[in-house]
């Protein structure tokens, strides 16, 4: 696709998260939205439906993004410890690797009686994050840090020469287990390994007085290897997201962003401040997921409705390709992300042609760009922006 | 799929060059258009959208037409100098190579002032051809023969043992520059960079008291090893056009073709003739992609309505599978070939079922084959006219 690239127009992928759904009483959450903006842009737009991976598979927030952003989703894979660190703000820096951490409880024999530790609070936790962060610092060379998460998550960083992320999960899974040891996977492992396993020793000690008295560690991964989105598409590229998981994601892929985002209310406010600097933005906002994953239909609704108040907003930015979508759905009545294809709206003079008239699950149905998978989309908007030279002669 | 072929029913692949378009104040160019005939068909036929290539990615007559045939694009490639070669009427044998050239001027530092000689005229082009041909006929033992193009552009085929298509273009690009050498690629091209730099100082004393006293070569290319079309889905086919590139395509691929036809009327005449003789034919009209590229509407409804007239006599000629379509769209509104998917055509006793009423891009979303790669096009016609076995048991 790279040698296709040139400049082009400007393009803006909004991001509703977990947008699609599922009927209730006969209406889908965006066919229950009263959403004027919305309707009125989608008759001079065309829909589609976005496959976030494949078939019947039901995407975390990784993959969907990846998918997005117009990696194959299936080839590209960001490991479960470096979405822990994005979710709590923190950066790993390629060579470096993430771990996921649970505080636990164990028995005087070191069984797991406890993996969550009664879910300590977060105050809790973060206290017990300071005092591992404050003993330990290095270990056989490997420099080790702390950084607090939710309740009794946290997650760890090492950095150093030759480390690994390839190593047993110490994480029994059940309780009425002792932890496994980080027993290394890989030939080069082993330092890796050492180092983890003397640290394990360090944190029984300086956590055996507490109710939260070990730890167990999964999830250990490197940054994935991928080219940054702004050169593989020629795009200087923009995130708005208020969640840091997905302001982490949009770093993770070389865009830039804005650290200290709180609400999609200021993130309207600095795309109108900053868009003109740049080809593409990716807005994203969070509430639309929350509202499913709690299986609440009105509240899902609702932010649907609060969203649409803004289309005004972005649309007066000029951008002249816009794509609304969702990286999944997360149905109301599931609870949960899920499977099924996410509306697509997409908006340019050269998008084509259709009978669409809402922008809903349905009619989406009728859409000019049918079923595509979601790393399909990038190509599609730089085609509409005019960023594709032809492909032979 | 070869193991599959059995003997069966006789299929026409009618394609309307960049056929698919925009709206004009509302209506796209196929919707505008007057085609009782094609309309009658429609309702007992099904329709589809092809995709040419990938999503938004717009393909060249080349990659359009090979998926066409049936043969995926990205896996198969057609140099420029081919097509250059096809588009002049000049075949291209294995193991030959076919350079695109150009007249230019350079000052008397060697320096490339007009890279197209000021568009010389087709008749002081080919009266310069005319003139290396005379004087140069082989270099090193590597043939060298020249064929007439358009205004400043003509092709070069080379042939002899050993010769390659791995050298550096010399066309600088820009002006202000001087040519690069023919450089060699790869080992073996030492033989092919030593007689065309040979031959470009012949050149430049040949031509050195003309306005266009310079050539320019890119796109050196040999023709792509594919399995030919008739072998690959046992079908004795014919390819009916009247642009030499597209008749050019057709042989390229093993199609038998007509070597003077003129226009469009001339192949519907042969096609009554000879399609008895054939499993297979492909027919070729141009003029919708020509409108398309001149950014003409009206145009390009008007060669549509003519296509349109022709209909009965197609279907006279008793093709159990018909199928139309484009080998890629070009709309009006982008004067250029673009990555919109294109409305497909399917008539067979077996098509299946669906409720498009007109054969159009917005009837099309609703037809019974839904969006399809192009290069999926041709297993579809061989199952419909009863060529393929079971898969498997």
């Amino acid at each position: 696709m790279k040698e296709l690239l040139k400049k082009g127009d400007r393009i803006i992928l909004f991001v509703m998260d977990g947008l699609g759904g599922l009927p209730k009483d006969g209406k889908t959450e965006l066919e229950f939205a009263k959403t004027p903006n919305l309707n009125k842009l989608t008759e001079k737009s065309v829909l589609g439906m976005l496959e976030p991976i494949s078939s019947g598979i039901t995407p975390g927030s990784g993959p969907a993004h990846l998918s997005l952003f117009g990696y194959d989703p299936l080839k590209y894979n960001i490991g479960r410890g470096i979405l822990e660190a994005l979710g709590v703000n923190v950066g790993v820096k390629k060579g470096e690797v993430a771990i996921r951490g649970n505080f636990c409880r164990i028995d005087e024999n070191g069984v797991v009686v406890d993996r969550r530790a009664g879910r300590i609070s977060t105050e809790e936790s973060t206290e017990l994050v300071k005092k591992l962060s404050e003993n330990i610092k290095e270990i056989e060379g490997v420099k080790i840090n702390f950084y607090p998460g939710k309740e009794h998550r946290f997650v760890i960083v090492l950095s150093g020469e030759g480390i690994s992320d390839r190593l047993k999960e110490t994480d029994p899974q059940k309780e009425g287990y002792k932890p496994h040891l980080p027993e290394p996977l890989e030939k080069n492992a082993g330092l890796t390994s050492k180092a983890l396993t003397k640290m394990l020793d360090e944190a029984k000690k300086i956590l055996k007085d507490e109710k939260a008295n070990f730890i167990l560690m999964r999830g250990y991964a490197k940054p994935p290897e991928i080219e940054p989105f702004p050169d593989k598409f020629g795009l200087k590229s923009l995130g708005l997201a208020y969640y840091p998981m997905y302001r982490g994601l949009a770093k993770l892929v070389g865009m830039d962003v804005i650290p200290d985002l709180k609400s999609f209310e200021e993130a309207i406010e600095v795309l109108k401040e900053k868009h003109k600097e740049y080809d593409f933005v990716y807005l994203h906002f969070k509430e639309t997921d929350k509202a499913g994953e709690d299986g609440n239909f009105e509240k899902k609704v609702k932010e649907i409705e609060r969203v649409d108040k803004y289309i005004p907003e972005i649309l007066e930015c000029d951008f002249q390709v816009i794509a609304i979508t969702g990286d999944h759905s997360t149905p109301w009545k599931l609870k949960s992300h899920s499977w099924h294809p996410c509306p697509l709206l997409l908006h340019s003079e050269y998008a084509g042609v259709d009978e669409a008239k809402r922008f809903t699950e349905k009619e989406a149905l009728k859409g000019y760009i049918g079923r595509i998978r979601a790393y399909e989309l990038i190509p599609l908007l730089l085609a509409n922006a005019k960023r594709l030279l032809k492909y032979g002669a």
